[in-house]
């Protein structure tokens, strides 16, 4: 019944006066021209730019741009839109001033359009909000400071990523786009949408968000977004191009005019103004744009000569700002709908949550220490390559899973490539801040192996939050007993214990740490063994109690003793009991035989069967209690471990599992899930989150829109948990947080189940062209879910604040102790707040700084209006220590909708920056940065 | 020996002023960028300009010129060129004028190129010389008439035909070209060639024309037409293109410099200058001309910026022109040297043939009755489109047989849809000239059916020959007795014949016609059954007689009452006897299996064995015997059939095979050949004719060039044959004349075989993809062997004689009796010849014709030089119906050489103009013609 409201399009904020003419009383065909150039998939991000291995895929960018560029100035009439500014922004920089000058003039003139201008299409299934916004910042951002407002994309194009998120669209919508194309759907909600003329509604996009910030209008492309049948005159199709000399043999130029004009009326059926869009363009298209335009330049001249003959089809080149355009000079009220994927590849999904984490803390220093970040005493710092990494990994093939593997690995090569400069940054913003020079290490594998370390060493650890946390920290240490001292010099609380399924001794103690601030302990090896060492071998639990739990103030985790698995978990502080059966299980991947034709692989997730076959009944286990920690350590099998663990005062219980290589030497793909099974009376009934923000309702075999006829009672049911998915019943809730992007379920009341890890031996043919077996880097996956136990009404509080601080988790750097001061005769600090009084103007130019503040509020309930519940949340900006001059709310994503004819934004008072729950706005801040640390 | 003479190129005839500049002491590398358009291959003519099809072949030429016209503009080093005239022609009639007035600059200014500049590249193998001119010239004079000057390609370039004919060499030479470069010759001649520095020579091509006429520098290209390995960037490629970011993973620009440098050096040791060429293009390449252009930009640049690191090597764009003028300048000496293809599709070859005569009739016509031709009675006529169908023929691909079966079809609808306009001009030119105007028919199926007549019907012949004929005409008519009367009203002997192989008579008479002119004869049909209708069932001859043989006054022909076979021919005016054994065989086709690896298909000849398998050892016969002919009738077998002829007044005897459907039931594909063995000791000497004008000694199992490792001992000496093939011994030599270009051999001493039908079930792998199969058109064949015994030191006369005859044959045309007078009061006359006294001039504008003359006087013999022989012929042009005003050496083919700077050519006596024996010679006559007839 909420779906029965009627909008209208008056909110339109485009000044379009670039637009080709219509006429009024014909039906428009509004051509676009268009590539859809994935930004890595079967070739890497290098190899499409460039055009190599085009024997694998023919596919140049650098070409399909010279190209358009020339052809657009050969026909003033001609149009073109551009998406991926990944590679537009590269071309740009190899093109000479003149060329781009002649570019410019394009685009100002409305010939050459941006589409989406963010730096990727993104993927909106394994996304976080997050990161889509600093991927969409990057590319509009260079496309405002390389056209001004000219440049600035009026719609968003996400024509390929499979599955739409409401969170997608809710962002689009804050960040101003008049409208949102897209091109695939499931074909039984299409067919519905046809037949009802609902390709074309307006989308409300958020629970919480205040209509009509959320608020979209969304069409649905006609025929996803490739060109008609036959009218394909790319290089990489063999459509008849048009032959107009009636002596020719080949003379189609008739046919094929009569073919479009029936083409046209069709189309324009299932839609309800007298404009209609056809896509000519697809995957990688244009490389000799010539040939599609000398055709389309044909088509529209002998289409529109047949209006001298009566016909009312009138054809043009136009873009999607311009249909658009078009469509709300209609003045229509438009219906009002709401409405995923799951990739393999979990090692790189966590990589990129990993190194989200890592590029947050490397823009905030940036931003805290100013220049002196960029250069420094340990060379040129710069956020820009990660920045850039990042963006490319947010394309709907990339963290999605959906690329070949040498592509995947060259993903992760360009992460890491990122993490190199940022790590300079950090050490030279941290010896700035901290006034002390150290010989600094970044150990990226402090998970798995032991950092060389003196005797005595500094940890210093930064914590990207806007409010303290205490953290655990574990360092891999040779067996020893160390002493270690906070930033007073005070000593604290440590422990080492050995680390699971390996040798390798780890040193524990908790770091409290400030807001947008770093704390430096300091360890120094004391003489003697670990006074754990009994943690080596320690006895089965079984042999001396029937007992197996492990607890902290908060929560106890019971465990069957005989086949180890968890049991039971109590919230202690609450009072709150629930059976929790936890247990990894498998499904057996579809190969594509007589059971289902379908094999599962990159894209597509298909069980042969319903149910998954239970990896192992037991688990080995040993338990290990120290004041520091409690731990379950469960061996399941040779490629499947977990340890079940509690730290003091942590409200969650943490279970970090570590799987593969999966077998396939039985010749079966496999799919490995962690599943929950509870008591709970769900209904059907689940929920998951939205990139990482808001949360929605699932309900087991049905579709909010359309009656759904499900085929696949597994696939069908799963859907992509960016951040976390719970069950309810009345009472009580259990949440489990992700540490990266997976797909879940419900599939049965009372149950939650997540895809820890795939390993597939056939592709499943759409596209990818090899099967997910990720020999090499991907065959054994570590990650961790925080399984949380409360009360239905108040779980919110607590699984917002978790999953925040799991997603900007602390920095460790470390460093020998003793480092020489920054500044001769300062004293260096040990600890330092972002958040604080602030201190005396640094002498050079002020920057300008890029701000997206976040709303942290939410609605209490994804099934009630939070319209209601709306409040102010006032900013406290100016403890940060900035002197924020000229606020002005920028062009960029995420800008609240204002008038955008006035050409200068109006400066806003720092102090008073008003956010509704859950919106997201964005700003450019003029910043001096203060005379030394 | 006679090929260890050195020349110069003093004669280099260009006057090169917009060549680039090159270093004088580096070695320089001219960079050729072209494009290899085949004129018909795997796609017919149109699907390849338009682009049509290109799931089949990715080919598209209107997009080729486009984008390299576009390419051009960008940057004005770059250069370009172009060959394929009929398709130049054709996208130049699309361009605005804009277009063309840029085109014309990028011409005048040497950046585009045109090369070869023939309607195609035509083959050297399957082609008649007559055909070669016409086709050249129809190129050219495009050239001339579109850019003057600026537009004469001033070297031959045949980089594809599959060997290479002296007579092309020769007619290059005389065509005023500087140099001649092609692509593929037999791998052991190019390793030696490579070995001795000859890849660069002079060609002495014609032993009857006085040096330097026929001479013409040769180049052989490095790697046929192709760039080198790694570099060739076309959207058809995958070879890396230059990466020049050294942050990219992809980063290759120093790899290739290095490659580059060291590929130059290399290729730079086979050449004798310190230039050498390089081939940057490929069959239908340059459709995305920036992708080439871009990268060879770069090339070029980092190249040559190694020459501040002391590179010795200077890498520029260039065109063949260009390069060999720098050859020119080197002002060396070169050695002097001297130098096959054979395909299917019998029935194309000889409709080419037939087209080819009945082209000339047209052009002769049209060159006869003026503009009266154009525009008369019967509409419009117009030779263009048969003259275009015809050159589009000689394509390498066409005449040879090598193309897809789809595509030779196309071409045999070209010659048909030419033939119709041909076929108004020759109605409306023999009304103007005989003054009368009837319901002109061209029986085009003349030889296989009944053309519908009347009663009484006229037959005008005419004859393209300059000089008298006789001619057998044989109209096939219903079973009537008929009186036939000459232009004189004078009734000539006339007979009804039963046709072999059918049911149909055919009615035969005598024929004379005046040159270049025609004779009206006069049939009327009589009452009673034809005298002769005893030939309908013939007894067979072996029953009543053990005499078999046919004769008349010059010939005798004897066959073996037993077997059928003819075993004897005697000339009886000379009084030679030679026991003749002539039978029909079959090769056994190799299907590319373990005897030999390469299966025999449309390019490849490769038979199983050695030895050919007989296709009867015996043939059913019946006897004709009239006044007016004798013919013996052979049935071999189902497929294959032979009528042997004598008409009274011939010094031939006549072959009319039928062959096919070949059955290939049996799983063999087979190649069928019709062979003469006599006891003539040849000495492996035998002797072909060059495209149907100078005759080319052979031996077997011999190159002149280099020591032959022969490992195919059928084909390896198996000649294209386009008119005959001799063999002597010291006293007599047995001709046979063809109808349509062969191949042919001598592979035993006194042997002479033709192949005459091939059909095959396996593709050969070298690009066709279809095998040789030929359903539908080309499943039967029917032609003829005219064979001549004569004494070895004459004989020549009388093969040249007879063979012009065969190719310029008269044309019948057919009409009802009584037709109206041309101009009312004018009596019609039934006998005109073209040779005769001038009348009186037309009022109308003169116009420009273009007259090609060839000396027919040829060298006695082809081991002997003929210089000493050389004679002056005196043509008299005046007998000629034409005013011949402003007689000039046109500078088209076939142009003498002469000083060409000079801007206007010289006034020519039309009454006096010189031939050298085989010389030919173009002009341009100003022409008025005569008023009425």
């Amino acid at each position: 019944a909420s779906f029965l409201l009627w909008v209208g399009l008056a909110g339109l904020r485009m000044h379009l006066t670039t637009c080709p003419v219509v006429h009024p009383d014909m039906l428009n065909v509004h051509l676009v021209a268009h590539t859809h150039d994935d930004v890595g998939w079967l070739k890497t991000v290098d190899q499409y730019f460039y055009g190599i291995q085009n024997d694998v895929q023919h596919a140049g960018v650098q070409y399909i741009l010279d190209s358009v560029i020339s052809s657009l100035l050969v026909e003033p009439t001609r149009r073109f839109i551009y998406v991926e500014i990944a590679f537009f922004s590269r071309w740009w920089h190899q093109q000479t001033n003149a060329t781009q000058e002649v570019v410019r003039d394009l685009v100002r003139q409305g010939r050459l359009e941006f589409a989406n201008g963010g730096w990727v299409m993104n993927d909106e299934a394994a996304t976080h909000y997050g990161a889509i916004i600093d991927q969409m910042t990057l590319g509009l951002r260079f496309l405002e400071n390389t056209f001004g407002k000219d440049g600035r994309p009026r719609v968003a194009w996400h024509i390929d990523p499979f599955g739409h998120s409401r969170e997608q669209a809710s962002l689009f919508a804050q960040m101003g786009f008049d409208g949102f194309f897209f091109g695939r759907l499931d074909y039984q909600d299409k067919s519905v949408r046809k037949e009802k003329q609902q390709m074309e509604q307006v989308w409300r996009a958020s629970a919480s968000l205040e209509p009509p910030v959320a608020d979209l209008f969304t069409s649905v492309l006609p025929n996803n977004y490739n060109p008609p049948d036959k009218l394909c005159w790319d290089t990489l199709c063999a459509d008849k191009p048009f032959v107009e000399d009636p002596r020719s043999p080949e003379y189609n130029a008739k046919e094929l005019v009569d073919y479009f004009l029936q083409l046209a009326t069709a189309q324009g059926r299932y839609y309800r103004t007298n404009h209609t869009i056809m896509t000519m363009g697809s995957d990688f298209q244009y490389e000799n744009a010539n040939m599609w335009f000398k055709n389309l330049d044909r088509l529209i001249q002998l289409v529109n000569a047949q209006q001298a003959n009566g016909s009312r089809v009138n054809v043009l080149y136009s873009t999607p700002a311009c249909y658009l355009w078009e469509l709300n000079k209609a003045n229509l009220t438009w219906y009002l709908g709401g409405n995923g994927s799951l990739g393999g590849r979990p090692a790189l999904k966590r990589y990129e949550r990993l190194s989200y984490n890592f590029l947050q803390v490397c823009n905030q220093l940036e931003a805290l220490a100013g220049p002196a970040a960029n250069v420094g005493p340990y060379g040129s710092g710069d956020s820009a390559p990660l920045n850039e990494a990042m963006a490319v990994l947010q394309h709907h093939d990339a963290v999605s899973g959906t690329s070949r593997q040498h592509v995947a690995n060259d993903y992760a090569r360009q992460l890491a490539a990122g993490w190199g400069p940022c790590e300079v940054l950090l050490s030279n913003a941290l010896a700035r801040l901290s006034g002390s020079l150290g010989d600094l290490t970044y150990c990226r594998d402090l998970n798995i192996s032991v950092c060389p370390l003196s005797q005595t060493f500094q940890v210093t650890i930064y914590n990207p939050l806007g409010r303290k946390v205490d953290w655990m920290v574990r360092l891999p240490v040779s067996e020893h007993i160390f002493d270690v001292r906070d930033p007073n010099g005070t000593i604290v609380p440590s422990d080492v214990v050995i680390a699971p399924s390996s040798d390798i001794s780890e040193l524990l103690f908790s770091a409290s740490v400030p807001a947008l601030g770093f704390s430096v302990y300091s360890v120094t090896q004391v003489p003697g063994r670990s006074s754990h060492a009994h943690n080596r071998h320690p006895r089965s639990q079984k042999s001396w109690s029937r007992v197996l739990a492990i607890q902290n103030e908060y929560l106890r985790a019971r465990f069957d003793p005989d086949t180890g698995l968890l049991v039971e978990l109590e919230n202690l502080d609450q009072n709150l009991l629930l059976p929790v059966r936890q247990a990894f299980y498998w499904y057996n991947a579809s190969v594509g035989n007589n059971l289902s034709t379908q094999a599962s692989g990159a894209y597509i997730f298909r069980p042969d069967r319903q149910e998954p076959l239970i990896g192992s009944h037991w688990a080995r286990t040993r338990v290990v209690k120290t004041p520091l920690v409690q731990e379950v350590h469960q061996n399941f099998s040779a490629w499947c471990s977990q340890v079940v663990r509690l730290y003091p005062g942590q409200r969650h219980l943490e279970l970090e599992w570590t799987v593969g290589p999966i077998p396939v030497g039985d010749g079966w793909g496999k799919e490995i899930i962690s599943r929950f099974d509870t008591v709970l009376e769900t209904k059907g009934l689940f929920y998951t989150d939205s990139n990482g923000r808001e949360i929605l309702e699932r309900r087991r075999d049905y579709r909010p829109t359309w009656k759904l006829n499900q085929t696949e009672p597994v696939a069908g049911n799963y859907y992509p948990v960016n951040s976390r998915i719970y069950i309810r019943d009345g009472k009580l809730q259990l949440t489990v947080l992700t540490d990266r992007s997976q797909g879940g379920s419900s599939l049965k009341d009372g149950s939650v189940e997540l895809m820890v890890h795939r390993r597939l031996l056939k592709d499943d043919g759409r596209g990818v062209g090899e099967p997910l077996l990720e020999e090499g880097s991907g065959v054994w996956v570590r990650g961790r879910h925080l399984v949380l136990l409360d009360k239905a009404q108040t779980a919110a509080t607590g699984h917002r604040l978790q999953a925040e601080k799991e997603l900007l988790a602390p920095q460790v750097v470390l460093a020998p102790g003793g480092g020489a001061p920054y500044h001769p005769g300062v004293t260096p600090r040990k600890q330092v707040s972002g958040v604080g009084p602030p201190d005396r103007e640094d002498p050079s130019e002020p920057r300008r700084v890029f701000l997206a503040l976040g709303g942290t509020h939410f609605a209490p309930s994804p099934t009630t209006s939070t319209r209601s519940v709306a409040r102010q949340s006032r900013l406290l900006l100016s403890p940060i220590p900035l002197r924020l001059g000229n606020l002005h709310p920028s062009l960029l994503p995420c800008t609240s909708p204002g008038p955008t004819a006035q050409p200068s934004p109006p400066r806003l008072d720092p102090a008073a920056i008003t956010l509704q729950p859950m919106e997201i706005r964005t700003f450019l801040a003029l910043v001096q940065w203060k005379e030394h640390g």
